[in-house]
């Protein structure tokens, strides 16, 4: 069953500004050739449970190399059925209200 | 000081689709007039704290109108002298990359 | 209406050990009166809208006096006409089970 | 290298009231062996990362098996060379208070 999956990870003690870490990461998650979408808070991916898992873990295992400790959230949505809900979500919403909104899929 | 505020706020007992509630938050986020992106799994807004707030507040009032239960996960992320952050920050990690991904920044 | 509010703050850019900063916030959540339990991963309070945001934004205000970037995660259950749920939702898992837990409630 | 990982798990379209599933989810987490503690919006566990990630993996075959949408909130805390922290955080802010607090470790 695809799922989505919507994480966020951060080392502490690294300093404030923490985006070459977080490049580590979507390094990772391009390489995972799942689809995904990037955003000012966090990264949404989509496949398989076992799939989206192992990429957190290795993004894990990339940032705990040189940052003693790292926090990380992530939020699940699964659903029986469904497919290609990086995007239909989104649309879904727009549907309801008859206009296209600023979101990740380019309106 | 500005703030960025990431939510997604459902409904529980109200049926497993629910994008018509959703859709009255981002009726309400727009109209706030704050900048903000859309998500697969939730919706990002930038401005001072009281603002941002007083946009989720609206929302949970709107979606309690007609339902019992609401459940809602909010992030906050604070950066003094920082603004403009809900495109900078997507903008640093593909620096840091040294090429554009797929993200809300439309890349 | 009463709710549940669970969150977690957290200082970037001061170090792997924040604990200093996370009982600043337990200061203000006790001067608030509002009931409350600390568990390994943040605190849940119980209250009004206004009274558990109102926490949020002291405990905001007092890190960010000498952290630069502050980093929050919040999680709202609403249910009308439902009080007193720090212990009952507990309870009623237990129930559920026919057993006690392991839990902030004491078992 | 152990981590704290707390989560919720929640069936949407089950009706409003799901402690019932939560139940099932707890069973699991008792079953497991690692130590945990729950709480009104959670439950939090210690181990090492495949181990807490196959709990969460397993609570949400079991709740899958009769619901077709269900959502999950996940968070990590891994430091290095530290264990027994599912009580060492809460007493480190007490430390630091001087004082007992209303928390998952019985104060």
């Amino acid at each position: 069953m695809a799922v989505l999956l919507e994480f966020s990870m951060t080392p502490l003690g690294e300093g404030e500004s923490v985006s070459q870490y977080v490049a580590r990461s979507l390094d990772i998650i391009e390489a995972s050739g799942l689809d995904y979408r990037l955003h000012a808070m966090g990264t949404v991916i989509e496949g398989e449970w076992d799939e989206v898992f192992d990429v957190v873990r290795r993004c894990h295992e990339a940032m705990s190399a040189d940052c003693d400790r790292v926090t990380c959230s992530i939020k699940i949505d699964s659903r029986k059925g469904a497919t290609g809900r990086l995007t239909s979500k989104v649309k879904s919403v727009e549907q309801k209200l008859g206009r296209t909104l600023k979101s990740t899929e380019g309106s």
